[in-house]
């Protein structure tokens, strides 16, 4: 058993019963949607949704209602997982990525079309699936998710190869890409565990949940090892994308400063050498050391709701669980 | 003034100064959207956006609504077109269009990904609008044809090369690939206007137009000429989408049931050379025939609903309209 599925199983300790049997409703309803839709989508989808995943974003919905007993919550955590498919057929399609998850990817299998085609219906199945719930609220939360994953794509896009990136801008581009599907989560799960009215701060918790994970996530990237991410290190170099190491390395190592990114790291030997001067700066542990104080006011912010003690520790865990990822 | 343009002409005269009015507020309401979301989006989508359009599924919104007194018949207009634009906007990716309308694609100013994030943040904002009319069933119409929009492209991607793509299949994809919009139009117009009662009659009619708009599309591929179509005659053919036209053909001159079309044909001489054997087995006429046949029973399905008279002349004029595009 490795450190995540030993984390998982804490959290599903945690959770109880209850949580487990929520997770493989999850489980049925996704299948359910992926052979409900035509034979077309049915294989591609299938394989993309059988491969699984940490299933994070459902877990986030179940954990922060205070009870489960309302079968919307799997609707919403069904939802979620949709919506965050529909992104990584996507991703795929632009990355040209063969593999996810030690599986052939939708792109793989059915090329350009099938691909894009089965992510754009992974996305209307997602608010279809919310519909049933009968919440315009919800439905609402989705769709600024949905919207701001969206201008997360487009602004990293923007941002490509530029020099002048702040850290401010990445966090911002990281709350859109990452954070607000994390956010979004935590709402329908308050929202449809009767209370709304901790939608406000329990959507802060997924917020800044999320954006660790991103954070982490392009730590990794610079850091490697290989084995562990399954891509090259600096993959984001290759194309282009600015993440906080390199924008606080930039700010110690004037020849970072100066390299143009762009005609000048086009192979994984540049990459990686690139990422070594990167190390170097101790621009990894600062990015790293920020990443952590964003988890650590995820839970710090908890301690002031009224959630029982099971709760609270469950989400500390999901919380640690993102480090632990990445430790 | 050409055909269209006279046609449209016709219809605003039929629908009075109220239908020009919620055509100006929808036209006013994609520009906000455009340019509400960030400078990123900004920038392709009001290019997408002010390249216009007949905004003929918005005109149907409104022509099915008994009265135009309500907002959200602005706001479902708004999500029909903007999910129709997000579809053009990832079809213009997957045929590498360079441009439409005349102007620049989003993929051809801001690259693949740039143009399918765009493409996301369509869809999402079309679930966004509508949801600001805070209707479930409205929310549900749309989805529904969200998925029968991508069901439609995944099938069409499934059967192509095929030779063995009956008419039943065809008529299916594209009720799939676009019917389903035009009868979406249709019912959410039904919706607020007050007349929930009339959702399926005006579906049943929009889908009817919205067939025959898209068979009557893949006649011209076939018959262009190409100064009208704006592309070489038998594009659909050079991608391996088998159409009506070809499905008819087929059953009527052997040499067409043996053609492989991949591998042979491969340029735009070998299509239209296919085209001309294809116009003269008769299959266009004969596809036209049945296109023109749901146009009539679109307008017949009219007769017995309970519109003003106005309001039926100006169906009538769209739903003739159709024809006219093509004649």
């Amino acid at each position: 058993m490795n450190t995540a599925q030993a984390q998982l199983g804490a959290v599903l300790a945690a959770g109880g019963p209850e949580l487990s049997r929520l997770l493989k409703r999850t489980e049925g309803r996704l299948a359910e949607v992926a052979e409900g839709h035509g034979a077309e989508l049915g294989g591609h989808a299938t394989g993309t949704l059988a491969a699984g995943g940490k299933r994070l974003r459902p877990l986030l919905v179940f954990l922060c209602a205070a009870s489960g007993g309302d079968g919307r919550l799997v609707a919403a955590a069904t939802a979620v997982e949709l919506l965050h498919m529909a992104t990584l057929v996507h991703d795929d399609v632009l990355d040209r990525s063969e593999l996810r998850r030690g599986r052939p990817t939708v792109f793989a299998q059915g090329g350009r079309l099938a691909a894009t085609a089965t992510g754009d219906l992974l996305f209307s199945r997602a608010f279809a699936e919310l519909v049933s719930t009968n919440s315009e609220e919800a439905v609402r939360v989705l769709s600024a998710a949905s919207s701001a994953l969206a201008r997360g794509e487009l602004m990293q896009r923007a941002d490509a190869w530029r020099g002048d990136v702040t850290p401010e801008r990445y966090l911002e581009r990281c709350r859109h890409k990452t954070a607000s599907l994390f956010e979004a989560s935590c709402r329908l799960g308050a929202l449809f565990g009767g209370e709304a009215d901790l939608s406000d701060p329990l959507g802060n918790f997924g917020d800044r949940v999320g954006l660790a994970f991103q954070m982490l996530d392009d730590v990794l990237d610079v850091s490697g090892p290989t084995e562990r991410t399954g891509k090259p290190r600096g993959a984001d170099l290759l194309d282009g994308t600015v993440t906080l190491p390199l924008i606080l390395a930039r700010g110690r190592d004037p020849g970072l400063r100066e390299l143009d990114l762009r005609g000048t790291v086009t192979d994984p030997a540049r990459a990686a050498a690139v990422c070594d001067r990167i190390a170097l700066t101790g621009a990894l542990d600062e990015a790293r050391r920020q990443a952590l104080t964003h988890v650590a006011d995820a839970k710090t912010s908890l301690v002031a709701l009224d959630l029982s003690e099971d709760r609270r520790r469950a989400l500390d865990l999901v919380a640690d669980g993102v480090v632990e990822r990445y430790a």
